[in-house]
């Protein structure tokens, strides 16, 4: 097993920070390697905001639903959705960008973003950091919007916290996944091996909270439900649409 | 510098294979180790559809715009956002979900499966193979639903190549990025140094062309330009609405 499937296989969000310090040569050194990660068509249509002044974390965590855990953090990084620079790229050749106003412009921005997220996690843990990704950013984008100041054809679309975690939090056990065979098929979906895998992995979760001590906590379908039986980001199409893009083909 | 710093900071797309295959140990420990990256609120809505057969492959291949490295790749493994799972969880408590209707649904989605996508590309490098993204997948949603026999609730959002890089495919430079300076932020968004950075990504991407024999390909703002100004995956929204999403509050 080498380092890496090592670092990956035994990867957890860490939600306790010590209120240690990132190192700058770190930060420097996670974005540096995160920018390497790959990018439809080079296009870099992604771009970070950082920030570490405690206030403004402050503020973040408040939009972020209040978590205490991004209020603790050392770094917050906002992940950018960015077809304003490609937008300055194509006028460079008099052409004019339309991507954004199609949705595979939001789908490619969304893709792109996910990539970054995990190669920003991936280097900072590799650092010996912690981190949780913060869906939460589109709770509100618009105040987002306003605090980082971003322009149109821009959309701040995920998040991540670094900070050094607490050995609390690094001891809290692996959580258990669903079964690989419910999770990634040969050739065809298998809608059969997708609704057992459900049950199965319902009871590996109880078995799991038991052994832990956490049965306050829900189940795997009564977490997903508890989110996803509503909407719990209500702005998003709205805020889209304000930045100038276009869910249309 | 780490092991992961090293592999993450020399990464390059991987476009010519030897035709040698990937393991089927080697496979199985790609798709467990990937699955261990974050998924938002535990919810998992990512699941893997892979490919090995050689027909099938070439049918892929044709999907993707002819892309002839597609064609020679060992493993083909489409990202499928996979709401059918959660959906069925939340029939388990007899509650009956909606963020699929909802913009929110299908950027959650996409965002996990970009995350997916580099964990399943980071651990397959450490493993000494050669990948590619294909954002192609989303030329034409609707032959990749039907290849892969995918239900409701479900889209194929992006996938990867998987195989063995022939030693020309990783004698290929490296390519330089756009500079940090106006690639991440600290605090606020600077649309100044977006533009100045572009403006400077240009030259170097020319400069880098010429020493490395290549001054046939577009320049950065050439090749945004060529895919931006124009609509190329113009079924997605469509699709989207077919497979039961909205992208609306």
């Amino acid at each position: 097993m080498n380092e890496i499937i090592k670092q990956l296989s035994s990867r957890k969000s860490i939600r306790e920070f010590t209120g240690e310090s990132v190192e700058d040569d770190d930060l420097e050194l996670i974005l540096k390697t995160a920018q390497r990660c790959p990018s439809s068509i080079n296009g870099q249509q992604i771009s970070l905001v950082y920030t570490r002044d405690k206030e403004k974390i402050k503020e973040i965590a408040k939009l972020c639903n209040n978590q205490q855990h991004i209020e603790e953090c050392d770094v917050f990084i906002t992940i950018v959705v960015d077809f304003n620079r490609t937008a300055f790229a194509l006028e460079q050749v008099n052409e004019k960008q339309v991507i954004h106003s199609h949705a595979e412009g939001i789908l490619v921005g969304a893709v792109d973003a996910g990539i970054m997220l995990n190669a920003i996690q991936i280097v900072a843990e590799s650092l010996g950091y912690g981190t949780t990704a913060i869906g939460a950013v589109r709770r509100d984008p618009e105040a987002f919007i306003k605090l980082l100041n971003l322009p149109t054809k821009t959309f701040p679309i995920v998040g991540t916290t670094i900070g050094v975690a607490t050995q609390k939090a690094k001891d809290v056990p692996l959580k258990p996944k669903i079964p690989l065979k419910g999770f990634a098929f040969e050739d065809e979906y298998n809608d059969e091996e997708i609704k057992k895998s459900v049950l199965e992995y319902e009871q590996t979760m109880k078995q799991y909270r038991k052994e832990n001590n956490m049965e306050f906590f829900p189940s795997y379908c009564e977490r997903t439900a508890s989110y996803y039986k509503k909407l719990y980001c209500p702005k998003i199409s709205e805020s889209y649409k304000k930045q100038g893009f276009e869910f249309i083909d």
